[in-house]
């Protein structure tokens, strides 16, 4: 085993050809088997090993420095810089990251999560070097799928401007998570096939003859130059027009060639990108057959690439998914709108049934809100289904396009409040505070599967932007005898006593069914609300709540400063002074990676952990010790 | 007089060439007289006199559509509309938007005002416009600088998908508000100088000879097609490379060429980009010679150029301008980086001081942000400068890229608050609440000129995310015998009474002395306190108010939902919940164009209105009829 005696960047510069063959093999191996038992990325890290074995050749890290793009194909990079033994709790709660992290290791530069901002930080980077007059290497690594979000271009035209050297390695693997779309793409697509001549020539001629009358000279002369685009075709001109050189397109599976362009890349005084080909799931059939399947993965079987634990109940975005397309059965106005995210929030079936009312944007979360903005200015109704935690990027577009015009735009948050294994950047613990912030917005999640259905059609109907939030994972399927229909800014009751009201939105609405019970056994009424809308949040309920009870406890998945909460809080205080309001919320700071039950448990929004805080708060109790099982 | 018998679309269609060119004189003879009573966007109108009287002749509006981006120079366009008339009232309370809004009228497509967004806008129309079979044109009007901006980019990548008509009409005058930065910049330039051929050649025999080592056959493979690129010349390859066709470029205050490519480009069966080259300012001396100046301007002297009322007091953009200048000569860490905003901003001075460490990226907030965190990351400190509505483009790089990695960036919020004349998307009334939620964020506003120096020294020197901002206009100069220094999370004493305590941040605390010493003298005792930070409250303070306070009233101009008021109502009612609360904060709604002053009155943030919200919920008494001037 090469692998064995690898734990830093210099024992992979001791090796020759034929090792570094066998290490890329062994690589792999411990990949596959490592992520088969933890769940991880599988796909992209398979696709980049070589690549980042002539990386840590070509350049001296942790000197130099690497910001890999969006960072969840950094597993080699980890190995390499002496992480290997800490794969075994990758992932895991107080175990290795599944991306790049500072506070993990000196060899990661920069932190990375969202698409499209490894330009920007590296490009950041290299102009601080340069000011300070010092001489590493920087390197961003960035997917062809990533180069879709504006962000990228926005870096890209100003690293033209740079006046030493700066290194941009775009792995193509020909697409991003899902499809790759978009102009840009085809265009990498043509020089990747190496038959940029051909089809350009057919695209030329195309253009030509869409044009219907060409009678006249100035057209002519104005489209003059095209026929000579025949002879034109040079791969990387549209970067070489941004004034960036351009280096390629190289096998992305050769350590030889790639380690020989990195160092004559180190050579060029201003930016240069280096176009480098590889394949996603590389070296395993599973993955590389169906590298979208293989892009994040559960536990699976190495030898048939199946989940070791199959799905067993639908998930929200099942619930989504299905209830979406039976929607636009009846409605033709409705069209949905995805950025690179197709698989992940559930429209693939929408997509395969309505394709010319389907549109993936590619990782471009501004134009899929404004162009759904543009969509509803005209009569559709366009749903935009995006992460939660990606959808920040959005935010302007939602407050200057969609919510000052009062559009009605429907947003589905997939992925909303705690994630876990993805951590950090992924975390959906922030919508209900940016969004609920927005006039005219109306926001909302549901308590249980049917209730997405309901506020699905709900959503549908209003008439202006509306955003409904769920989580990852298993839809709850319990409290389906509450069914009030959804009515604009009404909480719905569910169980009505005294003494206490539990208030939940979404997710916690089934932990504080279980709180409940647990104080019901105690003897103490508790009255069970589930919120439905975060905006506007319902004053009546609470003023209903304020006859007979002297406590609330609102529960949310979302930071506590401008959730639910607080708002419910501030209602209280200035309109029932007398009640005590417990605000169950996460803390105001960024929750790390780990199972989600435990982070729940950690940041102390399980039902042990708020069961606790309520007998101490309002009973004065210590039930600590009769602590059950979630 | 042409101009008088124009008031709609079909009168401008009736006019024969020699009337057209007597119509743009008439129409810019219009436009200076208006402006320079009311104050208003002048270079960029005067720049797209023929564009937008060519577009009238060439398209149907209102049928056809068209998309201003960012939308200040859409007058010409406001007057052929049949809004001449209303141009005595623009920009003022209750009269005309300077900007396109649908509520204004039928011929205004879209709501612009922040750059970018109209080609994703004009997309989704054109893409709703086919799915509902309908046969109307699709134009986006972009210019030069805003084609800086991300989204632009993705609309662009996607607009290549389009299999039917989508007009992009590129007003290229080779500057944004102020000077254009980048690679594209550069690119268009090149065009617009018809030396493409040229500039490329020497560009290419510039990157050949920077490559040192040229001794390896297969770099020399992979730059091989470089040589012919001397050849290869095309205008606007970059975005034939995207799959849009191009036409251009073409003389922009040529009405009768700028007709006949616009008709030519409605029958092209996708999308199409149309580069026309303008000269900001065209036709008035001053604002020929000085677009930046003539950019947004105040009533002037059209003899002259120069202001009717010069300004005597410093604002907060000039103290920070200064200010920051002091601070870089003795930090050699201090970076400046701004999003097109030199002038705005008060970065020109610094620009000129220390270049090398000034960096203008264009109208490019993410990569702002982002490349910001990259230098803070290897040890600079960058400030980012950006006006507090512009930065909402910015916020996912603010929690993903800034504040996860809790980097010392400095984010100087100009700008801040109501700005008047611009409108709804201008105002920059929701940066506490979007900032204040953001894990790691220290959220200040200065009360006067002095403390805004302090600020910016403490947040120099905090080393994590912090945001200081501050409003458009003069800087407050009283309370000046109030100079505690600033410290962390620490709210600042300034008049110690009892019974009720005023609480503001930033502009509103001069509002609250001055309604401190009207209750004074109405012998309400009354403590008057500097809030400082937004994030962390000082809620020591608060206990300390609790001791003999019987009213705390908070003051922001801000939304309330997120902001300062509800934090401190939110920490009041868990520890003294005896104590009331009133907050005084903007609705939860946009608020239109006009004048500060008026505006705050109408939104119950002027001191008289206040004075009479306290005294009804505080006194229970009716002040209303003595009722002073501001």
């Amino acid at each position: 085993m090469i692998l064995e005696r690898i734990n830093g960047p210099e024992d992979v510069k001791k090796l020759n050809q034929n090792q570094l063959i066998r290490l890329s093999e062994e690589i792999r191996e411990f990949l596959i088997e490592k992520i088969s038992v933890t769940g991880g990325h599988l796909a992209s890290n398979l696709g980049v090993v070589e690549l980042t074995i002539a990386m840590y050749r070509a350049f001296n890290f942790p000197e130099d420095k690497v910001i890999w793009d969006v960072g969840h194909q950094s597993y080699t990079h980890k190995i390499l810089s002496g992480r290997k033994s800490d794969f075994d709790n990758l992932r895991q709660y107080g175990g290795m990251s599944g991306f790049p992290k500072r506070s993990e290791s000196r060899f990661d530069a920069f932190d990375t999560g969202h698409s499209s901002t490894s330009i920007s930080a590296g490009l950041g980077i290299a102009q601080a070097r340069d000011l300070q007059k010092e001489q590493y290497k920087v390197i961003s690594v960035i997917g062809d799928g990533a180069l879709t979000g504006g962000m990228a271009y926005e870096a890209l035209n100003n690293a033209g401007r740079m006046k030493t050297n700066f290194i941009i390695v775009l792995n193509d693997n020909n697409m991003s998570i899902s499809e790759n779309v978009g102009g840009i793409s085809t265009y990498l697509s043509s020089i990747r096939a190496d038959e940029g001549y051909n089809l350009l020539k057919k695209n030329v001629s195309q253009s030509l003859s869409a044009i219907p009358v060409l009678g006249d000279s100035m057209v002519h002369a104005l489209l003059r130059t095209k026929n000579s685009i025949k002879q034109l075709f040079v791969p990387g001109m549209l970067f070489e027009n941004m004034g960036i050189t351009y280096l390629g397109p190289v096998d992305g599976h050769d350590v030889k060639r790639l380690e020989h362009i990195f160092r004559e890349a180190q050579k060029i005084d201003h930016s240069v990108l280096i176009h480098v080909m590889t394949k996603k799931g590389k070296g395993y059939a599973p993955a590389e057959k169906n590298p979208a399947a293989f892009h994040g993965v559960g536990p699976f079987e190495i030898e048939t690439g199946l989940p070791k634990a199959p799905k067993k109940y639908p998930s929200y975005t099942d619930v989504f998914s299905e209830e979406i397309c039976r929607m636009a059965e009846k409605d033709r106005k409705i069209v949905a709108i995805t950025a690179a995210m197709p698989d992940g929030t559930g429209l693939s079936e929408f997509a395969k049934r309505f394709p010319k009312r389907f549109f993936d944007v590619g990782i471009a979360e501004q134009h899929a809100v404004t162009s759904a903005a543009g969509m509803a200015s005209v009569g559709l109704k366009p749903v935009v289904c995006v992460y939660s935690s990606f959808l920040q990027r959005g935010f302007d577009q939602i407050v200057h396009d969609v919510c000052l015009q009062n559009l009605p735009v429907v947003f589905c948050l997939d992925r909303a409040g705690l994630v876990g294994a993805d951590g950090e950047t992924h975390q959906g613990i922030f919508d209900l505070s940016y969004l609920s912030l927005i006039p005219h917005m109306t926001v909302m999640a549901p308590k249980n599967l049917w209730e997405l259905r309901s506020m699905l059609h709900f959503a549908m109907e209003l008439g202006r932007p509306v955003a409904v939030r769920y989580p990852r994972g298993e839809a709850y399927r319990g409290l389906e005898e509450y069914h009030q229909p959804v009515e604009y800014g009404r909480a719905e009751m569910l169980i009505e006593e005294s003494e206490t009201a539990l208030c939940a939105v979404g997710s916690m609405v089934s932990c504080a069914e279980h709180i409940r019970e647990k104080l019901k056994a105690k003897g103490h009424p508790c009255t069970l609300v589930n919120g439905r809308f975060v905006k506007p949040i319902d004053t009546d309920m609470i003023d209903r709540l304020a006859k007979n009870h002297r406590t609330i406890v609102t529960l949310e998945e979302n930071v506590l400063r401008g959730g639910f909460g607080e708002r419910v809080t501030d209602y209280a205080h200035k309109h029932h002074p007398e009640i005590k309001v417990i605000n169950i919320a996460l803390p105001d700071d960024y929750v790390e990676h780990g199972n989600v039950s435990v982070l729940r448990s950690m940041l102390g929004i399980d039902s042990d952990s708020i069961l606790e805080r309520i007998n101490r708060e309002v009973y004065g109790a210590d039930y600590s010790s009769e602590k059950g099982n979630e």
